[in-house]
C-alpha cells in the first residue's frame, strides 16, 4: 500500500483523491489546502489540513496547484530527502526544491470539473531524477489504473506543448466549426459522428495517412468556395493556414488531378 | 423496398453498396463505372455496367464521383424526371441537369478506404427540390441505418465547410503534435487517450464550455515557454493565431490571474 499526501484542491487533487479512494494499492493519509473551505466536503473520509508544518509521513507527496504557486510551495514543505511530486506537464522537475527527492507525475487527460474520470484512459507521464523513486510513481499510476511513461524533461514539454495542439487548439476548430454552422442555420450536432471519428481514425492510422480532403488533394475550385463562403475574416486565416499546413505536409503545392479520384471523401 | 442504380466506383459509391447490400429496405439494381475494371469484383453481386445507355429502371439513381464530373454525368443520363441525387457536400443541386427529379444525399462522414463503415454513424444530409423527393431519400438513408437531416444549400455549404474545420484541420493538429513529439523523441501514442476524449467532451459539451488551457486563462508564462520550444516557424505561426482564436472566443486578451485556478488542466 502506498500512502500519498494531496497538496492542493484544484481539479486535479480532486480526481486523484477520488481515484486512490477507490484504489488498494494506495492510500491517501490526508489532504492539504491553503483554504480548508475547499476540501471540507471531503473531511469525513480524510484528515485535512491548512497548515504545512502539519502534514504527515506518506510514501509520496503529491503537489496540484497551479504552476506557479509549485515551486514556493515545495520550499516551504518542512522536511527533506521525501519523495515530493508536482503534476504539471510545464514546471521543471529542478523547479522542486532541492532538498526533496523530486519528481513529477503528470496526467495527459483533460478534466472535466464534476465529471468522473476513468483513470484508465489516463496516461500518467513519469519523470523522476532516481530510478527507485521512478519505481514507485509507477506503481502509483497502475494503482489507479492508469498506463505510466518513463519521461525526460524534454519529452514531457514535448507532449505538454503537442496537448495544447490535440485538446486545446483542435477544440477550438469545433468551436468555429460551431460559429459556420450556427450562422447558416445549420446544426453544429450533425458534425458530432465526424468529430468523433477523426479522433478514432489516429487511434490506429497515423494523421498522415488519414488525411484526406480538398486541401491534401489540391482541389482549388473547392478551396476557392470555401473561402468566399467564409463570413469572417479570422476564419478565412485559420483556413488558409491550415490548408497550407496540409499542403506543405503531402506535398500537394501543385497536385495532380489524378490524386483527386482516390482521396475523395471530405 | 427501394431500388438504387449506384453511378461511380469510389470510396462513397463502394461504402453506399455494401449498405444497401445488408439492407433488406433498398437494393442495387445495377452499379455503372466508366472504368468496368474497377467495380469487376462485385460482377456476382449485382448487375455492372459501363454504358449509360443501358441503365435500368429505379427509384434513385445515385451519382457518387468525383465533384467535377457530377454535372457533365447527370447531362449523360438517357432519361428525364427521374430521381438523381450526388453525395457531394459542396456541390450544387441545380448542378445537376434540370430534366432530372434532382437532389442530394450527402453522408457527412470521413471513410477510411478498406475498413467497413458503419452507417448508423453517418449522418446524411438530404436536398431535394420537391417534398416527395425527400420523402424517399429519407426513407433510403433510414434503410441503411443512418439518421438523416432535411438541409437547405446554404446548411449543406455550412456544413461541408464546418467538415473541413472539425476533420482535416483537426487531423492536421494531430499531425503537428506528431512532428513534435517526434522531434523531442515522445510518443505520440500518449497523446491518444486525450484525443478521443477531447472528440468525446463536445458530444455533450458545447465546444466554447469544453475549453481550457493556456490561451483560455491568457498564461501569458506558459504560452511564452510553449513558443520558444518550438523549432518549427510554421507551427509557431499556428500556434500563435489559434492561441489568438481562443482569446478572441473567450475575451480573455486581458486575462486576471483569479481565472487561472479555476481552469486548470492543460
Amino acid at each position: 500500500m502506498i500512502s500519498v499526501v494531496l497538496i492542493g484542491a484544484g481539479n486535479v487533487a480532486t480526481h486523484l483523491f477520488k481515484a486512490f479512494s477507490l484504489s488498494n494499492q494506495a492510500s491517501v493519509n490526508q489532504w492539504y489546502s491553503r483554504t480548508l473551505k475547499s476540501i471540507e466536503a471531503y473531511k469525513t473520509q480524510v484528515e485535512i489540513t491548512d497548515n504545512l508544518s502539519q502534514l504527515k509521513d506518506a510514501d509520496v507527496y503529491i503537489i496540484a496547484v497551479s504552476d506557479d504557486a509549485i515551486s514556493e510551495l515545495s520550499s516551504k514543505l518542512p522536511f527533506e530527502d521525501r519523495l515530493v511530486v508536482h503534476t504539471s506537464g510545464s514546471v521543471g522537475i529542478y523547479d522542486l526544491d532541492k532538498k526533496l527527492k523530486r519528481g513529477v507525475f503528470y496526467p495527459l487527460q483533460t478534466f472535466t470539473k464534476g465529471a468522473d474520470v476513468d483513470f484508465s484512459t489516463v496516461p500518467i507521464c513519469i519523470e523522476t531524477i532516481k530510478k527507485t523513486d521512478y519505481h514507485i510513481l509507477k506503481q502509483l499510476g497502475q494503482a489507479i489504473g492508469s498506463k505510466t511513461h518513463r519521461v525526460n524533461s524534454d519529452q514531457r514539454s514535448a507532449l505538454h506543448l503537442a496537448a495544447v495542439f490535440v485538446n486545446n487548439f483542435t477544440n477550438q476548430l469545433y468551436r468555429v466549426a460551431h460559429e459556420i454552422t450556427e450562422s447558416k442555420g445549420a446544426e453544429f450536432d450533425i458534425l458530432k459522428p465526424l468529430i468523433l471519428e477523426t479522433a478514432n481514425k489516429v487511434q490506429d492510422l497515423s494523421p498522415y495517412v488519414a488525411q484526406t480532403g480538398p486541401a491534401k488533394r489540391n482541389d482549388k475550385k473547392t478551396i476557392k468556395k470555401h473561402l468566399k463562403s467564409l463570413d469572417s475574416e479570422h476564419h478565412r486565416t485559420i483556413y488558409e493556414l491550415l490548408t497550407t499546413s496540409i499542403k506543405k505536409t503531402h506535398g500537394t503545392s501543385t497536385g495532380s488531378a489524378t490524386k483527386r479520384s482516390i482521396t475523395k471523401n471530405n
